[in-house]
C-alpha cells in the first residue's frame, strides 16, 4: 500500500489518515478469537481498569500471540510508514486496549510522543501511531478523538498524571486544549473522532494531541494501538520495562499481504513468559557504540 | 404550547421528545449569566464533582434565583407536561447539571423514577423529565443518551451506586442494558443522543433509561434537568432533603410566554438559605389527611 500525494498533503495538515476497512472481517476474526485468551493471562503485560478485573490494556502480544504477530508484519500497516520516515522502522510499543463495554474508562488528551521523549528519550518525533479497530466504533462506545493539526506544534507541556486512570500519562493542560481546538475550527472540526467498521485502520502523528472518552455502551471497543518507530531514531533510556518500550531495534521484515489468513513462520519469544531482564529499567542513557 | 398526535404517539412510543432551539439564545442568556454566581455559592445546593471543586450538580434554583424561578413557571415547559398528565404539576426536583469542559464526569445508566419510588415513595410514574440545554450539546461534551422505548419496561432493578461518581444514583445491571439497547435496534438506533443549540429541550419519561458520557471536551455541557410530578402523585417520604426532592405540591402557576426578557413578580424564599426544616428527613411515611 503506498500513500498517494494527496494523503500525503493531508497528513501533513491534519496530522492523522484514516483508512476504513482496511482489514477484511475475516482478517480481524483472526485477531478477536484471540483476544479472550490473552485477556484472561495473569501477566504483567496485562494492565486492568482501576473499577476492577476487566483489562485496560495489554502489552506486546505481538511477542506471544501467533496472529499479533503476524499484523505486527502486516504490510498495510507497516509500507505506509516506511514510506512517511522514509527509512526502515522497528515496533516501539504494542498494546491491545480494551475499552470494554460499560467500563471502558477516559484517556485524557495527551500526546504520545511527549512520554516517549520523558521517558524513553527517544530524539525526534519520528516514530508513528497506528490504531487497528477489532471492534466497530460509533458514537457511543468512547471513539479516539482528535485535535486536528495539533502536532505542528511539537512538543507541549504535560503534567505526569497518576490517578485519573489505572495507566499512568504525560497529560495536558486544559487551557492550552481549548487553544489547540479552537485554532483547528472550534466547535466546526476542532474535535474529531473517526468512526468505522471493525478493520478501519488510523494512522497518527506522535504529536497530534488525542484522548478518548468513557464507554458507557454496551458494545466493547476493542483496538490494537501500536508505535511504529524509525530504527535511526530508536529509544536512549530504558526507564520504562521493555514490554511497554522496547528493546529491540531491528527493522521489521513485512510478510505477505494475505499473512492474517495463511500461516507464515515467525518468533514468539515472549511465548513462556517474559525474560526477567525486561522488567529491570535504568534511568542512564544509554551506551551507544561510536 | 400544545403536543400535537404525532407527538404524543412518538412520546408513547419512543420514551422522548425533543425540541430543538425552544428557547431563544436571548431567553437562554439570562440565565446562562446567573450560573456562574451560583455555582460560587457556598451552600449545600452545589454539589461538587469528586475530582475536585467544580460543580456537578445545583440543586432547587428556582428557590432562590431570580430568572430559574421564570423559568421554573415557563408556559413552553409547562404546558406540554399537563396536557400529557391530563392534570396540575408540581416542581419535583430542579438542578443544573454542569457538566464542565474536562472535568464533567459520567452519569451511569439509570431511571429516575427507580430513584424517585426507592427513595421517596412516589406512587406512580407521573412525573416527567425535562432537560433544557444552556450551552450546545454536540457529540464531543457528553450528550445524554437514552434507550428509546426502554420506559416500557416500567421500573427495573436497580442497585445503589454510591462509588463511581460523587452523586448516589440507583444504577442498572449492564446485562438488561444489553438487552434494552438490542429490543431498540442495537447499532442502529438502540442508543440516541439528542444534540443541538443552547435552548433546546427534551422532555422524557421518568421510566426512561438514560445516560451520560465523560466531557472531556473545552465546551460546558450545562443544562437544567427538572422534574413536574402530577399533583396527585406527590411523595409520600421525606427520606431525603427538601432541596433535592420537593415537598411543596402547590400546583405550578405559569407566567407569560415571554416572562425570561420581562419582569414578572415571583416569591424566592430560599433567597437568604434554605431553612433548617428542608434537612431534616424520614424514613417514614407521610400522615396524609384521609
Amino acid at each position: 500500500m503506498k500513500l498517494r500525494t494527496e494523503q500525503l498533503e493531508r497528513f501533513d495538515r491534519d496530522g492523522y489518515l484514516f483508512f476504513p476497512s482496511l482489514f477484511t472481517p475475516q482478517e480481524i476474526k483472526t485477531l478477536t478469537d484471540e483476544v479472550p485468551a490473552l485477556y484472561a493471562q495473569r501477566r504483567p503485560e496485562n494492565v486492568r481498569e482501576k473499577t476492577g478485573d476487566v483489562v485496560r490494556t495489554n502489552f506486546a502480544a505481538h511477542l506471544y500471540s501467533y496472529p499479533f504477530a503476524k499484523l505486527a508484519r502486516h504490510p498495510r500497516m507497516v509500507e505506509p510508514i516506511k514510506q512517511l520516515f522514509g527509512e526502515d522502522v522497528y515496533m516501539h510499543q504494542f498494546k491491545i486496549n480494551g475499552k470494554q463495554a460499560f467500563d471502558g474508562d477516559v484517556w485524557q488528551w495527551h500526546q504520545d510522543y511527549g512520554t516517549w521523549l520523558n521517558d524513553d528519550k527517544m530524539p525526534a518525533e519520528r516514530a508513528m501511531n497506528i490504531a487497528i479497530f477489532l471492534d466497530d466504533v460509533n458514537d457511543y462506545n468512547g471513539p479516539l478523538m482528535f485535535i486536528p493539526g495539533s502536532h505542528k506544534r511539537g512538543v507541549v507541556d504535560a503534567k505526569h498524571d497518576l490517578t485519573t486512570t489505572s495507566y499512568p500519562l504525560w497529560t495536558i493542560d486544559n487551557a492550552l486544549i481549548g487553544q489547540l481546538v479552537e485554532r483547528a475550527g472550534g466547535k466546526n472540526g476542532g474535535i474529531v473522532a473517526p468512526k468505522g467498521p471493525a478493520g478501519s485502520m488510523i494512522v497518527f502523528h506522535g504529536c497530534l494531541v488525542h484522548a478518548s472518552g468513557s464507554n458507557l455502551s454496551p458494545w466493547n471497543r476493542v483496538a490494537v494501538y501500536l508505535s511504529l518507530c524509525a530504527v535511526s531514531n530508536h529509544i536512549r533510556r530504558f526507564k520504562r520495562p521493555e514490554y511497554i518500550a522496547h528493546r529491540d531495534f531491528t527493522p521489521i521484515t513485512t510478510l505477505p499481504d494475505d499473512c492474517l489468513l495463511k500461516n507464515y513462520p515467525v518468533e514468539l519469544p515472549w511465548k513462556n513468559g517474559m525474560p526477567a531482564s525486561a522488567l529491570e529499567t535504568s534511568t542512564d542513557d544509554l551506551k551507544l557504540a561510536a
